[in-house]
């Protein structure tokens, strides 16, 4: 077992706006006027889908060279369902996604069979989806300067 | 209860590219040439991580100003251990991060107990950390072109 570290940087700047870093690739990451942002950027909840989305892309086309499948085409349509009530502070309500739904729109001339054990595979093995839906322990420490 | 839906939606493009939108804001993730990618922006795992360091750095400012602390400076340090094993196969090792550590550095003139208080009120209330930490259903389904 070898663990590899990732590692992100994410540092707030005017506002509510924050720019993030890894590995010296930049993040600006914001909220739209009527949540009291400035809208440069898509929201933290609306990345994580994006994460979720790129991560599952990759696998399947890595997968699929695996398996010998050619893909002409491969989008991935995502959804999450989220309560404001939560952020807010009602704590009857969850404040993440309550459920994510992912929808991938393949074009390929490979049987229904073979991507139906592709889509399975990738499910079973995508780094995201498994953090997302198995729930990953997140400690939270500080310091002050 | 009002529900909010999130969209986006990402799309494969050369290689293990991904370009992802979500309100018309975009986000290309990949990765290091020697994953196979092309290194010509962050990976999904890492950009979960800028989600949520975002995401707490949003909340952390909003709940500064509920409790009348001002913020002079906002930093947060994340970090999520990861066994390649697992998204190469080996179904005994999770393919997703094992943990996920936050820290938080701030500078303020608050007390040392608010600044503790701050910072669990953010914990409790992240639309992100949430989601990673208590977990997630991710439903996946498929469509062929």
């Amino acid at each position: 077992m070898s663990i590899e570290i990732s590692k992100a940087e994410s540092h707030l700047l005017d506002g509510i706006k924050v720019e993030s870093t890894s590995r010296g690739f930049k993040m600006i990451l914001d909220e739209p006027v009527e949540e009291g942002g400035t809208d440069s950027g898509m929201n933290p909840v609306e990345a994580i889908l994006c994460a979720l989305g790129s991560c599952q892309c990759i696998v399947t086309k890595i997968v699929a060279s695996n398996m010998g499948i050619e893909l002409e085409d491969l989008k991935i349509e995502l959804e999450g369902d989220l309560d404001p009530a939560g952020y807010q502070g009602d704590t009857s309500v969850r404040p993440g996604f309550q459920n994510v739904r992912s929808k991938f729109i393949i074009k390929s001339n490979a049987s229904e069979e073979q991507i139906k054990q592709l889509v399975q595979v990738t499910e079973q093995f995508c780094p995201v989806g498994d953090t997302i839906s198995k729930g990953t322990n997140v400690s939270v420490d500080y310091e002050i300067k």
